[in-house]
C-alpha cells in the first residue's frame, strides 16, 4: 500500500523522465526494468503506471506506442510464480486503460541481484526501482559494538554508522556501475529509496521504526525469552540515505546526470489508506506492525527461529500504536531521477 | 531424460544453426529463447547446450563470446520459481565449461503461450524448442466420434484425424507467424516435435503409447471404475506431425528457409539411460509409465478427478511392460532447422 502511495507521489517524476525519453529519441521498441519488484498485490502496479504513462505521453506527442519489453527483477528466491499467474489479469487491466496497444507489452522475469549485472550492455531505456535500494547486499561488517540496537540508532557508536555508510557506498556505486553499462545513452532511471532528510544517519526519521522493534526485542531479552547474545548479533541490512549521500555516489560514478532529487513523506499509517480500505484496520499500530512484519519476519526468523515471531509483533504493535498516538510518524522517501550521459 | 537424449541427438543441428548465425552477422549481444522450457532437472540443459555451443563455435572462429540474453518460455502456470532457484548452480556449471564468459549470460523467464506473441519484433537471434510443439493450443473440436480412444488411433474415424490435423495447422501456422515477427533476419530456429515418419497420422509410431493408456482406461470403464461418458469425452491435445506436414506449414507461411528436416528415434525406455542411472528402474514399464504420468497426469486429473490416478498408472505400467518385452518401442522425433529470410 505504501508502495502504491510512493508511486503516486513519484508519478510526475516518472512522467517527466518518460517525456524526455520520447524527446531524445524514439525507438520502435522500448526495454524497461523494475528492479526489486517483490511479489504481492502491488508488484505490477509500478509497471502499469510506467506503461500507461508511456502510452499517455506518446499519444499527447502524436506518437504510436512502441512495443514494450518489461523486465521484473528480484532475487531468485522471490515468488515469480504468483506474479506470472496474475499476468492474464494484468493484461486485461492494461487493455482497459490503453486499448489495443496493450498486446505489445511483453512481461519477463529477470531473477538476480541488482548489485551485479542483470542485462546485456546498452539494452535498457528506462529503469524503475521503488523501496528496494535501501536494502544492502549484506549486513555490514564491524557491528559488534551495536549492542541493544538492530539498526543505526541514537546510541550507536560512530564506527557502526561508518560501517553502515561504507556498505551503502560499496553497494550503490556497484549498482550505478552495472546500470550504466546496461542503459542506452539518453536512457533514464527513477529510483526511490526509503531514506531521510537529515544528514544525521541515526535520525529518528529513518531509525525510529527499527528502534521500536529493538524495544520489543530488548524487553523479551530482559524477560529471558531471547538470548542477549542473539539480540546483540542481530542487525538489519538496510541503509536509509540522505539526498546528499545519493547525489554524492551518482557524481562519483560519473555516468549519469541528475535531473531531479526529491524528498517526500508517507505516514506510517498510509496502509490505512485510500487504496485498499477494506484491508485496513482502525488501529494504526496493527497496520504498521503488519507492514513491518512483512519486511522483517524473514530476517528475524532466520536469526532467532520462528518461535518468537508472534510475541515480538504483538509487543511491537502496542509500542507503535502508543507512539503514533503521541507524535507525527512518517517514512521519508528519497527519489532521484537521472539520465545516462552520451 | 528423454529430453536430454533428444538434445544430444539434435546437437549437430544446433551447432550448424549457430555456426551459420556467426557467419551471417556477428552481434555483440545475442538473444535466444527456449520455448516450452517446462520445469525440471533438464530445463536448463538445453540452455547449457546452446550457450556452450555458442562459446565453442565462437572460439573456433576466433571470436569473443557475445553477451547472451536467454528467455525461458512456458505457460504462466509453469513452475518458474524452481528454475530460478537453480540458476546460481547453473551459473557455476556454465563457468566450469566456459570460464569467465559465463558472467555475460543473462537468464530471464518469459511466461505466456507460444501460440501468441512473446517478444518484441526483430528481437531474437535464435529460438530452440524441444518436445513442446506437439502440444496443441486446445483440444480439437469435433472429436465426439472418437469413442474408446483418447488420441488419434487406428480405429478413429477420418473426421477425427481431420480435426486433429486442422488444429495442428492452425496452431503451427500461428506459431510460425509470431516467430517470424520476433526473429531478426538471418536468425534461426531449431524445433523438435514428438512426431512420426509415416504419412498415416494414426500410425503406431506416435499413437501406440496413448492407445495403451486407452486400454487401461477402457478396462476401468468395463469394471465400472470410470464412467463411459467421461472416457468418451477425454482426448489428448497433441498432434505428432510427419516431416512433410511440418515442411508444408513452413512453406505456406513463407518467412523461413528450411536448412534441415530430420527424423530420429528414442527408445521408450531411454529413461533407463546413460544420464541418470541412479534414477532408473530395471522395469522398463515402470520407467515409461513414470515418464507418461508426468505428461498426462494433469490432463487426467482435470478430466477424471484424482481418485483414479494410481490405479490407471499401475495398470498402464503392466500393459507397457508387456508390450515392450515383445516389440521394438520408440518415440519418433521430427527436428526442423530453419532460417528467417532477408
Amino acid at each position: 500500500m505504501v508502495q502504491k502511495k510512493v508511486i503516486s507521489l513519484t508519478k510526475p517524476i516518472i512522467e517527466e523522465a518518460i517525456t524526455n525519453l520520447y524527446c531524445n529519441k524514439f525507438p520502435t521498441s522500448l526495454c524497461i526494468a523494475d528492479l526489486g519488484c517483490s511479489s504481492g498485490p502491488n508488484t505490477l502496479f509500478a509497471v502499469l503506471e510506467v506503461v500507461t504513462t508511456l502510452d499517455r505521453v506518446g499519444k499527447k506527442m502524436g506518437r504510436q506506442l512502441p512495443e514494450i519489453q518489461v523486465f521484473l527483477n528480484d532475487l531468485p528466491g522471490n515468488d515469480f510464480n504468483t506474479i506470472f499467474k496474475s499476468l492474464p489479469r494484468f493484461q486485461k487491466d492494461l487493455e482497459k486503460r490503453m486499448g489495443a496497444g496493450a498486446e505489445s507489452c511483453f512481461i519477463n522475469g529477470a531473477p538476480g541481484s541488482f548489485y551485479g549485472r542483470l542485462f546485456p550492455s546498452k539494452s535498457l531505456h528506462f529503469i524503475h526501482s521503488s523501496y528496494s535500494l535501501q536494502w544492502l547486499s549484506q549486513i555490514p561488517q564491524g557491528l559488534e559494538s551495536n549492542k541493544g540496537n538492530i539498526y543505526m540508532a541514537n546510541s550507536s557508536p560512530p564506527c557502526v554508522l561508518k560501517a553502515y555508510y561504507e556498505q551503502f557506498q560499496t553497494d550503490f556505486s556497484m549498482f550505478l556501475r552495472c546500470r550504466s553499462e546496461e542503459l542506452l545513452e539518453g536512457g533514464s532511471m527513477v529510483l526511490t529509496f526509503l531514506g531521510r532528510r537529515s544528514e544525521d544517519p541515526s535520525t529518528k526519521e529513518c531509525c525510529y521504526i527499527w528502534e521500536l522493534l529493538a524495544v520489543a526485542l530488548n524487553d523479551m531479552v530482559a524477560e529471558g525469552l531471547i538470548e542477549e547474545e542473539k539480540m546483540d548479533s542481530f542487525n538489519i541490512p538496510q541503509y536509509t540515505p540522505s539526498p546528499a549521500e545519493v547525489k554524492c555516489e551518482v557524481e562519483k560514478e560519473g555516468s549519469f546526470t541528475i535531473s531531479r532529487l526529491e524528498v517526500s513523506e508517507v505516514n506510517w499509517n498510509a496502509y490505512h489508506g485510500e487504496f485498499c480500505p477494506s484491508d485496513a484496520h482502525k488501529d494504526g499500530g496493527y497496520n504498521v506492525a503488519k507492514l513491518m512484519r512483512a519486511v522483517a519476519e524473514p530476517l528475524l526468523v532466520s536469526h532467532f527461529g520462528d518461535g518468537m515471531i508472534e510475541e515480538v509483533f504483538s509487543r511491537y504493535q502496542k509500542i507503535v500504536a502508543d507512539r503514533m498516538s503521541r507524535e507525527k510518524t512518517e517514512f521519508i522517501n528519497v527519489t532521484v531521477s537521472m539520465t545516462k550521459r552520451g
